[in-house]
Parts: structure tokens; sequence; C-alpha cells
């Protein structure tokens, strides 16, 4: 995937928890915060925070700190949040189907537009007000209706396939849930969810944990 | 959080997926492999990955490469998948029962053992053979039947104090899904999952490839 600034990876996924946290402020009718304080509640040190900001342009004055509403609706509109996206998920099992009903996503501007798989058992159910197409049909359901944003929530045979035909079809971005590395052409943003090394990971502590008792 | 070795987090987080590929290999017929090889199929270098390995030891012999089975084996038991946890699940919602519906889960050894909700629509339901159970109860629970992992799918709100919870109830580690930055006393393993930021770390590419083509 190309990308088309040099902000890193790692600043653009600190943006999301300093949204999170500043929508948490709002709410709590809190009108401006400093670094420190923000610091202190995130986590992350003054001086990460203010260089992340600083890396769109400043956004704190000296001694006043951020203005909240302000710098929410800034991180908003930098995090892409001020439009909607146009998604299909592929795949209707479980995790297909808590996606569709994840309350959150429509409410952040990722609209559902269908849902396709392959099992007859599962195609022409009712998920979240959509009946499950046929994936012989998602060609041209992404053209005809412009289509963004492909969600693979496929078991791991298949995938990649699916996968190369939804970037055949020129969607821009695949929100991949399936335990496979997609290996694709072309200018596509993938985004993983790996759940199994997610999973992974606290076996692996709690090991370290008990090795270490021995 | 206090860790029990000096293995770096980001070598853990890659062990998983050398795992998965040696099962690809393994389930291919493929006997050996060399860290050329395992770079091109992971994309990690082979210095890195021959670098990560050696953290746990050396498996590979100079010119033969590594034993597939062999280091298969050995990446299980270091990623502690030679034993099962006994798992519960917090939050019946859609997030929870693909949790409890995912394959891969008990297929590596998470056993769940109870399915907890505070919604009266939900307590009583059936889910993956477990009746759903009263929030209330889990307290017992847990110590009754030694639980160990935690799995909250609950929303935002009273997800910090059920953490709180199950710490008190010597929980060893929370897989967490709720869009939360847990503050825990103690040495539990916190591991979240937080799918919106996954979420907006799609929009924030989609938006940045916008603007540059302004």
């Amino acid at each position: 995937m190309e990308r088309f600034s040099n902000i890193s990876m790692a600043v653009v996924r600190r943006l999301p928890k300093y949204h999170r946290y500043l929508r948490e402020l709002l709410n709590n009718g809190i009108g401006r915060v400093s670094s420190q304080e923000l610091s202190r509640i995130t986590g992350f040190t003054a001086s990460q925070i203010r260089q992340d900001l600083n890396c769109f342009g400043g956004f704190g004055q000296q001694g006043y700190g951020y203005n909240v509403e302000e710098l929410y609706q800034e991180l908003g509109n930098i995090l892409g949040l001020n439009r909607t996206y146009k998604t299909i998920i592929i795949g209707a099992g479980n995790v297909g189907r808590a996606i569709a009903n994840y309350t959150f996503f429509e409410e952040s501007g990722f609209k559902l537009y269908g849902m396709f798989d392959n099992s007859p058992k599962k195609i022409g159910d009712i998920v979240k007000g959509h009946k499950v197409l046929p994936i012989e049909q998602v060609e041209n359901f992404i053209k005809e209706n412009g289509i963004e944003i492909g969600i693979l929530c496929t078991p791991k045979e298949g995938t990649q396939k699916i996968a190369e035909t939804l970037v055949n079809c020129n969607i821009t971005a695949i929100w991949n849930f399936a335990p496979v590395d997609l290996k694709l052409e072309g200018n596509v943003i993938i985004e993983n969810v790996h759940l199994s090394e997610s999973l992974f990971t606290i076996s692996f502590l709690l090991k370290e944990r008990e090795d270490m008792k021995k």
C-alpha cells in the first residue's frame, strides 16, 4: 500500500484514541484541556501528544492548552469522519453479523449497503435489514453502488481470491477479519483485525508469567 | 502490567504470525524452510526472523534452515498453546456471541465456561450451549471454576467496574473488546481489541488519499 503523506502509522493509530478521549471530555462539559491533562488520561507523554498534534498544524496555545470542542472537530476531520463511507460485508457468519449490528459502525458514518455469502444456508437471511446476497453478485453490486470499503469476515480459505475480486472492482479499502495476510496489487488500503494473534498474545503472556514463577 | 521477561512486545506480536505460516507449510507437507523462504512468505526480513527466533534459543541450523514441524511445535509451546485456558464472556450481545461461536477460539485451547449479561432480555438465552447468567453471579462463578481469562464484550459504560470485579476475583487476563482503556491495579494482563480505532485508521487513510489527489 502506497502512503500519501509522511505521517507515521504509529501517529495515525494514536489519533482515534485522542478523538475518543476528547469526546469524553466534551460529554463531561469540559471546555479546555492541557497536554499534561491529556497525558494523565491517555497515558501518552505530554510531549508525545504535542508532537503528534503538531503533525497536523498546531492546535493548542501556550499557557491555554487545547479547546476541547475545536480539537475534537479537527481530529474528526483529520480522521475522515466528516463524511459517510459505503461498505459491504462479505461473510454472513457470526463475525459478519456482529459488525453489521455494531452500532458504533453506522454512528461513525460507515453505511452498510449489502451483505454477501456463498453458503445457501445464509443467502436470503436478513441481517440488519439487508438480505444476504450470493457472492456471485458482488462485482455488479460494488460497481452499481460505488462501494468503497469491503469488510471480509470470511474463513481463511477463499479470502485471498475474494479480496482480488474486490480490488478488480476498484474498491479502495479492505477491513480484513480473516486470518490471512492479503497479498494485493495496487493501492488498496488493508486494515487487519487478526483476533487469533491477539488471543495468542494473551496465552504467551500467561505462559511467560507461569514460567517465571517456576 | 508487569512483564516477566525482556522479550519485546513487538517480537511477541510477530510470533503468532510465524506460527500461522508454519501451520500452513505443515499442511502443505513441507518439512523444512529457510529464513529466506520464511521472509518471502511472511514479509519480514530474514534477519528479523532469525533474530526473533533467537530470543528463545536457536532453532535453525546454518545451511539447513528450520525443521517446520519442530519449529511449529516449539512456537506453540512458547505461545502457551500446549494447555487449555478457562474463559468467560461478559456481554452476550453480537460481539460476545461472535467470540463464543468463533471456532478458532476453542480449537486453540480457550475453553468457554460461561456467559454473563446484565440485561433481562439476554439472561437465560443459550449461547454456544451456555445459559447466559446474570452478572451478579460472576464473582462466585470465577472462584468456583478457577476462571483465568475474562472476555469483555460490554458497552463502554460499566466496563471499568466489571474489570475491577474480575481483578478482585484474581482473574489473570482480560481480553477487552469494549472501547475503553482499562485502568487496573495489580498484574492482570490486558489485551485490547479496539475495533473503532481500527476502523478510524481506514477512514484516515482514505481521507489522506483524497486530500493528496486535490
